[in-house]
């Protein structure tokens, strides 16, 4: 393996270091050792990644000063591509086939799109990296993928409540919650260790209607010393207007799915 | 947004947008397009792309030909680099803290590291490519990010079957099986349109110990008439020797979990 690159070759193999571990702080010392090459010469590599990037709304190449300090690509969305996912995403939910026999809608192949699940990753990473959360936290099953992706672009642990509990997972805190919608009680848990007290978590899931499942998600976090830097869901719906949480970002608003006629009414909410 | 690029922005641009999108084939035109340049000049980029990935192991460029044609880069991960990341893993997975009373491991935090789990989703695209599936598979809940970052970088559909049956994903193929160690009969099922008759789907999951579950989800892609490629794990006891399933690929190999010493025996299996 030739381990010598040129400048042009730096450059390629720098952006894909950086693409492949986005949010991750790389030390220009890693780079300098790896490439045999000078802090200045790197510098100088990393403005031309920074504006290419930059230009084509790829994300966003940050510089940390100092001893501890480094690079990092931040993988913010522009408004514009989010605008044209969410529009897509919409036309993709609204198509008739995807109605199920007591008006529910189909999602599962969308869910479970890495492509797809890679970029709405991304809007909630840009809509959510003020509040400076330190975990990402989900609930099985449905709305893993697009925790995880989340969690990848923030380069953030993801936590996975599970439903009932677990044996394998040692110690763990449980809470009854009512669901919203069908106002059953069921009960949710979290293996102990997996959020530390005083973490900041972000709660990300796939569908709210009432917020049912989100405010026992809240309450579980509550549960183990954490505090809620912001919940995020792909889609809710519009009734109720009421939810049992106070404060969400829906990325899709679900209006109606009229089973008769065939025809659901969805849209982008940024 | 000034979308003029010179040689160097370009192929900076060319490497973020190849990556962000493993095993996605781009056609020449679409670039072409983007950055007002004529085919030869893209041609001559993409082969300094080639080069610089191969010389530091980052995947593989490849040019496919003809009007369809294009180029993708396939993220395949070196010998080394497999046999540093399984090392690393099997040395994080042996610490005394991880065993939990009845003799299990605590996994979840590996499993549920994007960091982590794109790197063995790429193991598995190595190992698995010349299989040639066409979707990936897994059961909830614990393997669905290594499922996923599979199917990221296979650039393939994941589905996920589910223990029981929810109604919110239409009609559904249900399979009853035993749970190889507790001897347990158990459901899951697989929503009916996830699937489509004759697709090839690679198998993934976390960790294997009789292979009930594996042979489950075997028998569920044979019931919608798919074919199985390949079953991947990332964790297989060594006992029970013989699996309910032939064949199947482990990364690593739990050998004993010593509760009393505090003491885990695992080892890379690549």
């Amino acid at each position: 393996m030739d381990k010598t690159a040129n400048r042009q070759g730096r450059r390629i193999v720098l952006t894909k270091m950086l693409a492949d571990n986005p949010g991750q702080l790389f030390s220009l010392g890693h780079f300098c050792t790896l490439f045999g090459v000078a802090k200045s010469t790197l510098s100088e590599d990393f403005e031309a990644v920074r504006q290419a990037l930059a230009a084509f709304g790829l994300g966003r190449l940050e510089t940390v000063a100092g001893a501890a300090g480094g690079v990092r690509l931040v993988p913010v969305k522009t408004d514009a591509a989010t605008h044209d996912l969410l529009a897509g995403l919409a036309e993709k939910l609204a198509t008739p086939d995807r109605i199920i026999p007591g008006g529910f809608l189909y999602m599962s192949d969308i869910l479970f799109s890495p492509r797809l699940m890679a970029q709405v990753g991304e809007v909630f990473l840009t809509s959510f990296a003020a509040a400076a959360p330190d975990h990402i936290m989900t609930v099985e099953t449905k709305g893993i993928p697009l925790a995880f992706a989340t969690a990848r672009a923030f380069n953030l642990p993801l936590v996975t409540v599970r439903r009932g509990s677990r044996v394998t997972e040692g110690t763990a805190v449980s809470i009854n919650y009512v669901t919203g919608s069908s106002r059953r009680i069921q009960t949710m848990s979290l293996p102990k260790r997996a959020v530390p007290a005083g973490a900041r978590v972000l709660i990300i899931d796939d569908f709210m209607k009432a917020g049912g499942t989100a405010r026992g998600l809240m309450d579980l976090a509550l549960e183990v010393g954490a505090t809620v830097a912001g919940i995020g869901v792909l889609v809710a719906t519009a009734e109720p207007a009421a939810k049992l949480v106070d404060s969400f970002l829906p990325l899709l608003i679900l209006r109606e799915v009229d089973e008769h006629n065939k025809k659901t009414d969805i849209r982008p909410a940024l």
